[in-house]
């Protein structure tokens, strides 16, 4: 679908996810509890993650960090003595955030705690009660049309305790005290794409720029979806000035198109940058538009913070049919999409690390680029303006008013040939950074 | 063509309204004299119009209130003394506003002053000769093509004398003394859509709206077109600055898709309730950009006043065939159109009246939605979305930014949707209103 | 393809350019030398232009006045003693401004000489190497590749020593100071369409003008290419501010469609003004957005000048196959296309000239136009509208935030029929200028 921009030294970066990706599939995570701390600490194995315990019952804006579930089995017991819906083969099996139960009920009132998906009847649906005290099960459609009349024993061997909701961060100081925020959420169980992906790519990306020198400051946040955002947004709501860019990482795994939800504000240098990337090398892929649903940017973007955070992903929020589903497995995600998708991300931050914006020093008229070295010798051929389209046009927007981004985007030209052109300009004296600060 | 909006308690509105055009069909009106007086008497009897009287030669502007014009009766007797262009039986035949006029005439001096319509030889078209003094006869083309040479007596019994110019007005007092103003003419003597439709649209909205406790206070007027808008604007020039918004109320029986023609100004706040409306209910309707013609909009929308007034119609001014000739007749309108008609009118006047801006009081992530009841139980489901995304549409443009009108418009979401949204949130003190005051 | 627009008096406009165009092409011209200062000789018999002599050595911006280049003659002697190459038959043989050269050299040596244009094997190429001392040959690829085997004399009898860069200016005043700029570049030597017909053009241009009172003042520069323009510009960098539009005139005289490059600003007067006559009167024309490569625009845009310069060609730059070659030759432009690209400059001047912004004096309602004469008398009917909108625009827009052209542009009118509207009503005193300063 599209093509591999190519960071040497960085080819296996698919295999090293997707291994990832496996060896979290099967642990059951859930918003709180010990499948999330499973996870952070096989994330810690890569990336000195810090992890943090808030208790249940603290207040984080409108909400309150919930009791801590865990789950140790859970299944059915048939009339005819068959267990079915088993915690242990199957994670999905039991609405997540279950309380504990242990009864015999009829099939009608057994129905009224099943969850089936009879547009595909063999997948198992994934459903959560975070806020609504209940216990179900979920299971493919046709097995549940099967089910014989007769009395069940419904066994679920959970826990609903105080306890503690578990996040894990990582801040790497960049050279400007302005940041880049990656947000994924660690909060559902076996599903690969969504989220597994996403955790998977995030924790690639933060071994990758913990090895360099960067412009930004980078915030790499592993959360559980909405309460994480919301905690750690009202515990960090100090912080939040110093992000300038931000992305939920998510869906990054599966053989789709790119797409990229913005911002709020719908027109961030972040909104920018990714949709420049996609167009110049993404075949395919779609635009849309910030809409009050979908992944944490909802808070990130709320009113109140607004931030510049959109979510870069391929199948959006929804819109693949194995969207929280049993088939949201480890044959939907690939090496392959995983390896395009960081890519695509290393893209997106080669832009904001070098978007600035120049000052052209000989603005009246073109400079002399001939005595410099950086023009075709004999003139007067139409195909030679191609290698020095980038050239004329830095230096014909680096009036202050354009940054690299904008010329790029006004030029048609990839940001890769503007920053080359605005580099080799800048070595010639013919530019200077307009603020020598760490941004625009 | 549209689905009924369905107002209970209004359904035989469409009726009522073509009862008022069959009763006002048969009188002659002009932009001045007794056909206006009787008609704007019809309608006092139904809401409590104020009937203005304007004298002959008051000055109005740029122009003067022109003489009185009143008719009793008008023929031509051809040579083979039959009567033809009877005044009694249609009329139409006379030229409007046609000076008295009693002698003979050759058939070439009175085929100076015969009207007819050749692309539709069977009609008698509709003319008027209001500020230069004529006579003349309107006849249907086959006939005006059949009269035999010799000498025609031509009579009109009519009068042109010092007297006044007519208008109706209600006022409609509401909360805000900011105003809608609804607009139309009543100076076209026997065609039905334009303007008998336009009549009875308003009247029937008047009487619905005197019932009704309003945020705006509503300005009916009843008035000739033109001369008659101009004498109005001319005599209540500091009334003006309360028109907050208006329309022009003109075709709205016949069964044409509907138009709407856009204020001067192209983006005041009735022209997005009106396309809003249209664009949510009303299949395959035309949106017209402003142009200074047409009816009394030019004007309230010429360069010194300037107010947000558009004209809502259904087949607009000049686009359709019958326009201004005798088949503008009661066939042409019909009680259903008249209805679907009055109750988009009554959309836009709900739009108006609920569009307010408000804060969002938990400005900060998400507030719960589920512990007040406004949220599904089970989440993850993709089609939960569906109910919510009004409340977090409203939740998330809710910066004091966005009225309610335009969080309709970038959600896509219905205004109705929108604005019980808003209710809903608003009782749950999760949005207070900006500004007390009756306007955003 | 286009309608001419007639301008009576001027029907000969065409052949009179096709004759300076053939009088002109076979001089051999560069950036400096004496095929300029005969060229300009030719130009001056028809308009009183100044000839500025810049010596060699002055700097200018980045840039310095190169060395002066001139040629008598030039031929490659073949192995069998033949003259090919031959400058005598056609100026575009040498590589322009190659340094004199007489010796034997290798058919090895000297293809790293030659330049050919192998898609089309019959033409010849133009090829400069203004900033890099170098000599060389251009011919016919299918005579290239038939070269033998064996020893080659090469002759080029130049000289490139200080002398001067010269150039023409004409400067006609107008009311104002205010001015518009008409550049085209002399540097090409036996090149027709690109660009002896921008030449004549320009002087026709200014022939015309010169006769005629304006409200702008008029500068014609005929000037070499980049340097020529980059020499003006240093040299009268404080005459800049009084530029208020101008165009780069080149490529004129082919039958291509119109295309217009757009100035930097991309919304400048010159930018509305081009698009509105061609978009009402020229089929098949081009819109293109600036972009920092091309003719003299390059210079005038730069960012440190920003000038509203734009480009009004028919076929563009680079965009046609004969462009640089000896294809582009009195047979590719012809005396019609010429007159018709006179007549859309002369368009364009119309509507510079005439662009005011007026006031309507009565802009409360609309004027009674028909006491003045300015309305049909019989009103309602559907045709009458036509003859009276251009009125009614002018009217309805005249609040003193529209330019007449703006006014046609929204109305969608031609800006003629505005003029002539504006100009009935100023004549009623309907209208006035809003500023009685020379230009909006």
């Amino acid at each position: 679908m599209s093509n591999f921009s190519g960071y040497p030294g960085l080819e296996d970066a698919g295999e090293t996810m997707y291994s990832l990706v496996k060896d979290l599939y099967p642990i059951c995570r859930s918003i709180t509890g010990n499948g999330v701390r499973v996870t952070l600490d096989r994330v810690k194995q890569r990336i000195p993650l810090a992890v943090h315990e808030v208790p249940s019952g603290t207040p984080v804006f409108d909400w309150v960090v919930p009791k801590e579930w865990n789950i140790k089995d859970a299944y059915v017991l048939t009339p005819g003595g068959e267990r079915i819906a088993e915690f242990s083969k199957h994670n999905l099996h039991v609405l997540n955030y279950s309380i504990p139960v242990h009864k015999k009920v009829t099939l009608e009132e057994l129905r009224r705690h099943l969850f089936t998906l009879p547009s595909h009847p063999e997948w198992v649906p994934y459903r959560t009660s975070y806020y609504k005290e209940n216990w179900g099960f979920c299971l493919s459609d046709s097995q549940a049309q099967s089910l014989p009349d007769g009395d069940y024993e419904v066994f679920i061997d959970s826990t609903l305790e105080p306890g503690h909701l578990t996040y894990g961060e990582l801040f790497i100081q960049g050279e400007s005290s302005e940041e880049v925020l990656l947000s994924c959420h660690v909060c559902h169980p076996s599903l690969c794409n969504d989220n597994l992906s996403g955790i998977a790519l995030t924790t690639r990306l933060a071994e990758y720029l913990a090895e360099r020198q960067t412009r930004y400051s980078y915030r790499f946040l592993f959360i559980p979806g909405t309460i994480g955002s919301i905690t750690w947004l009202a515990r960090n709501e100090g912080k939040t000035t110093n992000i300038k860019h931000g992305l939920v990482v998510t869906c990054v795994g599966d053989a789709g198109a790119f797409s990229y939800k913005k911002s709020r504000r719908g027109t961030a240098e972040i909104d920018r940058a990714v949709l420049h990337v996609l167009r110049h090398s993404r075949e395919g892929f779609r635009e849309i538009e910030f809409y009050p649903y979908g992944y944490d940017e909802r808070q990130y973007c709320s009113p109140g913070f607004n931030l510049a955070v959109g979510s870069l992903s391929r199948s959006s929020h929804g819109q693949y049919p194995e969207y929280h589903t049993s088939a949201d497995n480890l044959d939907l995600v690939s090496p392959e999409s995983l390896q395009e998708s960081f890519e695509t991300y290393l893209d997106v931050i080669n832009v904001l690390e070098n978007n600035r914006t120049y000052l052209n020093l000989n603005p009246k008229c073109e400079p002399q680029l001939g005595k410099r070295g950086l023009y075709g010798d004999v003139g007067a051929t139409a195909g030679a303006k191609l290698k020095e389209m980038a050239l004329l046009w830095v230096l014909n927007l680096s009036d202050g008013e354009h940054d690299l981004l904008q010329i790029a985007e006004r030029s048609g030209e990839a940001f890769a040939d503007i920053q080359n052109a605005a580099e080799a300009l800048r070595r010639c004296d013919l530019l200077k950074e307009k603020s020598d600060g760490a941004a625009v």
